[in-house]
C-alpha cells in the first residue's frame, strides 16, 4: 500500500457522504416545508459554525491536506455557498480535485516536512504521516460528523451508515 | 514512518482529548448543579446513543482497531460505567491497552488482510490500510466527534482545540 492509499480514498469516501446526507436533508426541506436557509444555517449551539461552514471546512481539510502532502500550490475557495445545490456543487468540485492526484504524487510524502498554518500567525511543521493523522484527520473528520450531528439533530432521518460512506467490499 | 505511527498515536492523541473534555464536563456539572446523569445520558436527537455510549465505542474502535491490526485477541469491555470517573478510567485502560503495543506489531499490518464483523451475521475482510481507512478510522472518530458535539450542545465551554487535543510540535 502507499501513503496515496492513506489519503485521497478516505477523503473521497466521507465526501461522497456528505454529499449524500445533503440530498437526504435537501429532500426533508421539500417534504416538511422548511426553508433550507434553516437547516443551512443551523447550529448544535450558538459558538459553533452553522452546516454550511462545516461542510465547506470539511471539502477545505481534504483538498488542502492533500495539497500540502503532495507539495502542490494549495487550492483555496471563496466560500460562497448559499443552497444545498452550491454545497453539493462545492463537493463535487473537491472530489474531482482529489481525483487528479496519481499515487506518484505521495510517494515518500509521509517522511516529508509540510508546514502549515495554525493560526492567524503561526504556522507549524510535522512530518507528512502526523500532518496526516494529528491535524488533517481529525479536523476533517470533525467537521464531516458535526456536519451529520447537525442534520441529525434537526430530524433528517439519517444513520452511522449515511456517515461512513461506500466501504469498498472486498473478499480478497 | 511505520504503519504504527499512523495508528497507535492518532487514537492515542483523540482519547486524550475526550479524557480532557470529559474533565470539563464534571466541572460544569459541579458548577452548574447539574446531575452527571443528565450529561452522560445527554444525545443529540432520540435515535442517537448517548454520550457515555459514544465514549464507550470511541475507546472500542480505538483498542479493537489495533488488536486487529496487529492480529492479537481482540478485548471486549462490559460496558458498565456509570459516571464521568469510570468513563475516565475505560479511557485511561484503553491507553494503556494501546501503549503497550509495540511498532513491530504493525509491519505490513497495511497489506494483510483484516476480517472484521460488519454487522449481526456478517463480516467483511479489508487490507489492514483500507480497514483503518474506511472504517476505523470513520467510525471512530464519529463517536468522538459526536461526544464533543453533545457537550458543546449542553453548553460546556469547549471548542475544536479541546477535540484535536495535543499536536506534537517539531519544527525539524
Amino acid at each position: 500500500m502507499s501513503f496515496y492509499d492513506a489519503t485521497v480514498p478516505a477523503f473521497l469516501q466521507i465526501l461522497g457522504s456528505l454529499n449524500g446526507i445533503l440530498s437526504k436533508a435537501e429532500i426533508h426541506c421539500e417534504a416538511k416545508g422548511i426553508q433550507p436557509d434553516v437547516l443551512l444555517g443551523a447550529r448544535l449551539y450558538p459558538d459553533m459554525l452553522p452546516l454550511s461552514r462545516q461542510i465547506q471546512l470539511a471539502c477545505d481539510f481534504a483538498g488542502k491536506t492533500c495539497a500540502r502532502l503532495a507539495h502542490v500550490d494549495v487550492p483555496s475557495a471563496a466560500d460562497t455557498e448559499k443552497s444545498f445545490a452550491d454545497l453539493r456543487q462545492r463537493i463535487a468540485k473537491t472530489v474531482e480535485y482529489l481525483k487528479a492526484f496519481k499515487p506518484e504524487q505521495f510517494e515518500g510524502a509521509d517522511r516529508k516536512d509540510v508546514t502549515f498554518p495554525a493560526g492567524p500567525n503561526t504556522s507549524l511543521t510535522l512530518k507528512g504521516q502526523e500532518f496526516l493523522n494529528r491535524m488533517a484527520f481529525p479536523n476533517f473528520y470533525f467537521h464531516a460528523a458535526i456536519a451529520h450531528g447537525i442534520l441529525r439533530h434537526n430530524g433528517v432521518d439519517i444513520g452511522k451508515r449515511d456517515f461512513l460512506g461506500d466501504i469498498p467490499i472486498k473478499t480478497s
